[in-house]
């Protein structure tokens, strides 16, 4: 589980994903898949880098449902949430992670309702030692939801 | 772990991936990250369709060792494992494996080495009830290797 942000000049943002994977080793190369109608489509559109904060198991359920089920437009999510920036200038929440990497779009493909992002990998870093949190814990122990956006959505609410 | 299959005329191919993704739900979207260099890569380019079958926890070594350390210009990988056609035409295997999708190509993205190819699914299925074989379970409990064209792979070998 991972939370993908981005920089737009004074604006910044970031949501919940749990489509994050390494596609190539060298050079590094990350892929993020992002929904269309989504605040950080945009701002990754538009000034063409994130980050990605690796989760870790001590998540609680408040920060993902902070950057998995409210709307960017609507709220400032790094109000009250502990972030620092990238070398780059890109935020990094430094709460319940335990990595961050800063990549570089270079090239995007689109699928309907998303598109998914390859980055060259700019930066990265360790947050902290915690295991990371993977989509099956988030199901499973933590009984969480998939939000409406998210590629892995099922009205039903089942793992898929 | 997944084993991504292609067919070109009266040829088929397959490769162990680590690197299926769902990428959208309406309509159903996975992609596939494969090597440039690989047999399988040219014939979903030329063919524009991919099979996936999901390895379950039963996957023995030396399943995992013939799709993912052996290239199909030098063997015929189905030769001695058993598989069955999809609807499309498209091999299956169907020894330790859980489930299948066939997909159409709808687009792809160059990432220098490897290229993500994005499927619309056209078809699936379930093979059996074993637990899917996850990449950590491949790496912890297995001690796998990661093969040298994969999108993971680091000369250490190490986790990552």
């Amino acid at each position: 589980m991972y939370i993908v942000c981005a920089r737009e000049g004074g604006r910044i943002n970031g949501q919940l994903s749990n489509t994050v994977f390494q596609v190539a080793s060298e050079p590094p190369i990350v892929s993020v898949c992002i929904n269309r109608k989504n605040v950080t489509h945009g701002m990754i559109e538009r000034s063409g880098r994130f980050s990605v904060s690796v989760l870790d198991i001590t998540a609680p359920f408040t920060l993902i449902s902070l950057f998995g089920f409210r709307h960017g437009g609507q709220i400032d999510k790094f109000a009250g949430t502990p972030y620092q920036s990238s070398p780059g200038g890109l935020p990094i929440v430094t709460v319940s992670t335990n990595a961050f990497i800063e990549a570089k779009v270079t090239g995007s493909v689109e699928a309907v309702t998303h598109t998914v992002f390859l980055g060259k990998v700019t930066d990265m870093g360790s947050l902290g030692q915690e295991r990371s949190m993977t989509y099956d814990h988030y199901r499973t122990v933590l009984k969480g939801l998939t939000p409406k956006d998210a590629p892995t959505y099922t009205p039903a609410g089942s793992m898929r």
